[in-house]
């Protein structure tokens, strides 16, 4: 359906919306933030004619009813803190903001899953679990997103080399269709094989699906331990080429994180606290965790002992809660910290095999001489997902599109020769597309096409992104 | 499309299936052994018109073009050892039997992956990375099933309660679609966001969305070490009610299997072996494992105080290579133990939350008595998945039709009740669907039959079955 199908916004809808929710969560025009024309970095803005905030399956269920039939289109938003523009609304229509639905409503420790509304914010859900000696293992970067959000891109993180993503922690979805029905998909149990999984559709679908709007969560009981270590490298090559050979000797680190020089100093003057030790090119972030010291001992002296071999400068350990908190607490600036430093940015997510992130790596180090274009990246060496910036600095426009469009085309083409994905976890929206389509082809595509016919004949919900 | 609307195989099609993988793979008529009608327990027989024997993706491909250009209806098969009748060919046309496509391709230690085909065998599995000191957790009972079969049922076994399905495992596949083409899904990448999760969609999706020709499994680090604790109880209400609190307790047993003594006696009777112990109503068989005996014994230790506290009678450690193969062999043999005490049995697979497995237990002893009829059961406690066999015994055909579908009637409502789900491990098939319409309604089979049309729109591979 291409835009001029669809119906704009009139007066009678408004009026429906404020018959379903009241008139105070219901905003047009200019009483709408300009907040809401995008996310934190996807290249694309427009405002939804309307906003609402809802607070309850109900509701998204009439506003949805009402859209299909009225073929308005609907976006659902949550933080927007996305980084691909899966939450802009390119067509108007109906913004669905999933915000104030946040109330975590059931903890249930015989069945160690957590039950929970999609506006909920990550930072909250590790703050309430770990009160109760539970934890819920994704850790992406972002914490003030929403779980909706990370359930929808299924998010990563820095733990997913020992603990998975997202989806490996969903257990059970409420989704309001496009139709506006509502289905309940898993649930509290451990195991299911009925039927074609709809759950893992809905995961990592970016709102094209179905709106979720109540999540089941698998926690496991907290690890009781945990350390850090930090160990600066003669260089890069040196630090990430380490990484497969940890993988190899059978340690499993809680995360393993690459980080060079000038993106410490930019998160150094981004956040105005010092970083233990920024005299090296490059180093190696490992956390370890466990249920002792001695449990974890072993492990971390094997890895440390690797490094060592390997040409690593010197280990820091890193056991206090003050000292962790400063380098993760960094770590976790460093896209703000990065973006601080230049006019204007865009990111490459890719995910490789972990023993080829060194050679996408020295790649667009490669690329950064050959295009004459600042590039910063860093990222999850254990996990093989980097976080590459291509940064703009003082280009001009024309030479900005041009030069962003030809080290992208790059980096994806590299990305398949050495057997990567187009996201590891940031997801497609509607940035990546055209990448996608150059990997995965016209028969691939045509099946997403398909899957999202199945669920959204009038292609209403979130139209024109990852496979539109 | 309806059975008569299929083409039946004629010699041309006999003559071109030969010039794809030669005469001596391609089994017609009488040629093609009676095993290949059904399964272990679907309750559905029918023989293929023809049966081939494939050894590359590309004859697979070539066949499926062929099928998909002919409307014949095809299905694959590994080793046959379903329970649903999934793999059976209802309408006749081609069978693919992939137990040929049987090699081990790529151990990749600094990925932690492992490539294979289809046809390797869940024993062989086990065994080639343990020799590497790796670990592939998924556990199914049946171990002569080949990885094919378990990703296409998203089989689950004994490790899910720490260690997860098999959806969990499978990182990458190779799928032949029902047009012939042939599509990469996942890889060795470790993070995927790229689109929906086709692979995630063709797990569990018992061989009607695709063909899997090639996998690519995620692999742990082989625990070092390992223990089982047998426990006695006064009565199964007593052990089934204990397995809350363990998990409430945040020790994260490995398996937690219940077991009474009418299955352990059949067993010994089965096996001509005796069971460590069978003079107690009714026993749970947990497992822990770990990288040092230390790293365990908390574990362990914790969980056996709590057996004591609510009534255990004993408890058995098992901790020798010997005594653990006895204790599991016997767990392995149960449905055979169970099927080989009666003339005619159905199966139940349902999953429960955790907490509520024990009052399916009750309800199925309170049928029982209700209908008059032999019902055993056995299963994962610590994953709420129960394997519930109802005995057909001395009953005439009418009477146990009749028997067989009120009773399984009972259940699934119960299941239902209790949140839970139609299956657990086994899957839909044939034999479950209607149970399986009746829990989740029209709105949801039909998202089904729409992700079924965007990859099969003539409806060829393995049709009637999951949701149609």
């Amino acid at each position: 359906m291409s835009n001029n199908e669809y119906t704009k916004i009139n007066k009678k809808d408004i009026e429906f919306l404020v018959s379903i929710v009241g008139e105070d969560r219901v905003y047009v025009g200019e009483n709408i933030n300009e907040d809401f024309s995008h996310d934190e970095l996807g290249g694309v803005s427009r405002m939804p004619e309307v906003m609402v905030e809802v607070l309850s399956t109900e509701e998204v269920s009439s506003i949805m009813t009402y859209a299909y039939e009225n073929s308005i289109p609907v976006v659902a938003r949550g933080s927007g803190t996305g980084l691909v523009g899966a939450s802009v609304p390119i067509y108007g229509g109906i913004m669905i903001n999933l915000t104030k639905m946040n109330r975590i409503l059931e903890l249930d420790e015989e069945n160690l899953t957590l039950t929970l509304e999609p506006g909920v914010l990550l930072m909250e859900i590790g703050k309430f679990v770990e009160e109760h000696d539970l934890f819920y293992p994704p850790d992406p970067g972002e914490k003030s997103a929403t779980i909706g959000g990370n359930i929808n891109t299924n998010a990563g993180g820095m733990r997913a080399v020992k603990y998975g993503v997202t989806r490996d922690y969903v257990r059970g979805l409420t989704v309001v269709l496009p139709t506006g029905k509502v289905i309940e998909v898993g649930g509290k149990v451990v195991k299911n094989s009925s039927g074609y999984s709809i759950k893992d559709l809905i995961c990592g679908s970016e709102g094209t699906l179905g709106i979720v709007t109540k999540a089941v969560l698998r926690l496991l009981p907290l690890p009781k331990k945990s350390i850090s270590l930090l160990i600066p490298f003669p260089n890069l090559d040196m630090a990430i080429n380490t990484v497969p050979k940890i993988i190899k000797s059978k340690s499993i680190p809680t995360a393993v994180e690459f980080m060079q020089r000038e993106v410490i100093l930019a998160a150094e003057e981004f956040l105005g606290k010092k970083f233990p030790d920024n005299s090296s090119d490059a180093y190696l972030l490992l956390t370890f965790d466990g249920n002792s010291k001695e449990d974890i001992e072993k492990d971390y002296e094997k890895v440390a002992n690797i490094c060592l071999e390997e040409g690593a400068l010197d280990v820091y350990i890193t056991d206090t809660d003050e000292r962790k908190e400063a380098v993760w607490s960094a770590r976790g600036a460093f896209l703000e910290a990065v973006k601080a430093t230049t006019t204007e940015m865009d990111e490459c997510d890719v995910v490789v095999p972990r023993n080829r992130v060194a050679e996408f790596v020295k790649y667009t180090d490669e690329l950064q001489k050959e295009f004459n274009v600042r590039i910063r990246s860093f990222g999850h060496a254990g996990d093989g997902n980097l976080h590459v910036y291509v940064l703009r600095d003082e280009l001009g426009q024309q030479q900005w599109d041009k030069k962003l469009k030809d080290v992208f085309e790059c980096m994806y083409k590299k990305s398949v020769e050495l057997n990567g994905q187009v996201s590891g976890e940031h997801g497609i929206g509607y940035a990546k597309k055209s990448y996608l389509f150059e990997q995965y082809g016209s028969e691939y595509m045509s099946l997403m096409k398909g899957i999202k016919l199945a669920f959204d004949p009038k292609n209403i919900l979130n139209p024109g992104k990852v496979c539109q």
